[in-house]
């Protein structure tokens, strides 16, 4: 096989066989294929596309570029979840002790945030202790032991997509469906796993900002999963505004642990409580997405969803008196009120730039080596379909660095648009589907 | 500026502005921008094309890439030509001396053959001694002496190109006409011409195989040559079958010699007396190109156009005995007669399997790497429209490895398709655009 000719193929818009993309995958793996008609390679997908089939190879050749996990020797379903990511999703950090309370394990491998959006291995990692760079064998005997593990990618686990995703990043190939399956499945598929919940952002927060885009995406996600003979229920959600009030690391941790606590309500509680009865259902535990959801309910009513949370934070070694007493944790230098300038009801939110006032705050990153100070962010209480007066307290900002504030003010009240009408509120799921 | 969003804004088909193509051309000439941004950069052209100004725009940022050429100091007009290629294209070594000796300077930088095209510096450096690696001082120096110089092309020159060319090369986007026709214009505008013919080619020998891609690119290299006030006059001609019959190099230095010392006929002789008529014209030596092809024929019949020949290949380091005596030159260990299997008129040559079988002989290479044999190649004769008799001898071949002549022999037969009908011969100048 000829590396120019393949490149070639896609180029003229012809469909790859699985032989082929095995080759292309393999050997830009090892090495063979130099990153420069690799990338030119991934132009071509982006702009010619891949069918089903191709994405399922493409899917299929990045697992095996490493080793796929075996949770063979750990007793019931494995069932995990993901989010395609936006702003304030801390779902992970809420549904996940949830479900393994429900007797179902989560082998969860989370990524980090990058841009407008959060990363649940940043939010765990403002636990003080928390460890999310765990070994294989760590990686079982975690979930062994309390049915879950919130853990960081191993260098075992899909290498290839390590490095596909470098290259896209650079070379303005990220917003590809074929390319983003693949990216995902390959590694959700590699931990070992029964079954998926997808959560697919819609909206200003999210990458996918027109649902027409999202539904594509929810498509190509849930007929990959069916490829490879996997349980998917894959939810289309709104990120027009932050799930939740809370943005930032430590702030996204505190939320989860009121929510956990059952001192909560609203979008981001309704949310993490449909995606932990739909896990629960295909873990077997319930008849329906309703009755996993109900089951969610009683779990953290009943006090056993903080006790997981406790439970799986001890053993990947945070520091649990914090978790039982959030108000110990450290405190940002700055602590300011953003004051509403106008009266209204709330129309629109732009998102993604409350996500980057978060990261301005110094809540995220830019590039993958960029610190991130885990006291930092937002507290953001406008929901598009209520009111706001002139004068009242709407977000409340934490940070270290005194100079960031004005400008982050300016691009919060700039990110509102209010109405004299009254105006309607967002619906949280819009699509559910089971396949 | 940002490579990774200039990448997007083309991938997304908008059009980059004269900076924005600057600043990716001068940082990949830097070694700024790595080569796997440059080729998805490059894919996302091919796929998404640029308009005039982005290739008048790329023209010149790779032409400002090095030097410029300054033949101020030289009386009389610079004229130069240039082919995309092609299966016997030997014209460059008849048209230089005629135009030459006509009284007009001709220029010109010259490429080497790639897979089954030929290329002049190769046919050149058949001639025992040849020089075409001169300095930029020896360049103008035989200019000034004989009015033509035949030379490769120098490192001051165009460098942008010469890596774009690379790159292109091993990412499947060579085909893509804005790419090919800054590449052509950088290099020939960098060599300080006021005009230029060009003899795009079309047909199975071609890049170009279809008339309307041969006409798209014959209109964008005149597009770009009139945005630098070049004067340009552009032909299409016919490269369904071999021009001449002469192909591998020192037998296309052979057929030269004939053609210029007036003892041949055909379509090389009609083609290259119409290039060097614009040429002539363009120098403003002629009212027309007809009356500089009336011109042409003189100088030839006169033997100025031999005598030029034998100057500049005595300037260029050239053994003139082999030019005066070319019975003399070494002779391949093999050389065979192909034979006719079938009876009918000619319909169909595969060109581009012509010049593979030359190529296989010795005669080309596939990688910039392989050395060439300069005696091997093939002497072929048949012409669409004329008969073929079973029996009869339809090409000669020459080569030093005896292994390779059979499967040649099958290639060429195969190549050529017979009718029990009349055939009608192909039109060999297609199109002639005077702008």
């Amino acid at each position: 096989m000829n590396t120019v000719e393949l490149i070639r193929k896609k180029r003229d818009g012809k469909s790859l066989t699985d032989e082929e993309i095995k080759y292309l995958v393999s050997n830009f793996t090892k090495g063979k294929i130099p990153n420069y008609q690799f990338s030119s390679f991934l132009m071509a997908v982006y702009l010619k596309g891949m069918n089903k089939k191709e994405t399922a190879w493409l899917t299929n050749a990045m697992l095996f570029s490493g080793s796929v996990i075996n949770l063979d020797s750990i007793k019931g379903k494995k069932i995990d979840k993901h989010s395609t990511g936006g702003v304030g999703d801390k779902t992970s950090l809420i549904l996940t002790p949830i479900v393994a309370a429900a007797g179902v394990n989560v082998p969860m491998i989370s990524g980090r945030g990058l841009g407008h959006s959060g990363g649940t291995l940043d939010k765990l990692e403002a636990i003080p202790g928390f460890q999310t760079n765990v070994t294989l064998k760590q990686y079982k005997s975690i979930i062994q032991k309390c049915g879950a593990v919130l853990a960081g990618q191993t260098k075992e686990v899909a290498p290839a997509d390590k490095l596909i995703y470098s290259l896209r990043d650079v070379t303005a190939t990220v917003e590809s469906i074929p390319l983003i399956t693949a990216s995902i499945m390959s590694k959700k598929l590699a931990e070992g796993i029964d079954g998926l919940v997808l959560d697919v952002k819609t909206g200003s927060g999210a990458f996918m900002k027109k649902y027409n885009d999202s539904l594509a995406l929810a498509d190509s996600l849930t007929d990959t999963a069916k490829a490879f003979n996997k349980k998917v229920i894959a939810f289309i959600t709104d990120m027009n505004q932050p799930l939740g009030n809370y943005i930032g690391n430590w702030l996204e941790v505190y939320e989860s642990i009121k929510v956990l606590q059952g001192e909560m309500l609203g979008d981001l509680v309704d949310l993490s409580l449909n995606l932990s009865g739909a896990m629960i259902y295909l873990g077997g535990k319930a008849l329906s997405i309703k009755e996993g959801t109900e089951i969610s309910k009683e779990i953290v009513a009943s006090g056993k969803a903080f006790d997981k949370f406790l439970e799986i934070v001890k053993l990947q070694g945070g520091d649990v008196s914090m978790i039982k007493h959030p108000e110990k944790y450290p405190k940002s230098k700055i602590h300011e009120s953003l004051i509403a300038d106008k009266t209204g009801y709330i129309k629109t939110i732009d998102n993604y730039e409350v996500g980057m006032a978060s990261l301005e705050l110094g809540a995220g990153r830019i590039t993958m080596e960029d610190k991130i100070d885990p006291k930092a962010g937002i507290i953001f209480y406008p929901k598009i379909g209520t009111k706001i007066k002139k004068g009242e307290v709407i977000a409340e900002l934490y940070t270290d660095e005194k100079e960031k504030i004005d400008s982050v003010k300016r691009k919060l009240l700039s990110a509102v648009t209010v109405s004299n009408q009254k105006t309607t509120s967002v619906k949280l799921i819009k699509t559910t589907m089971v396949v």
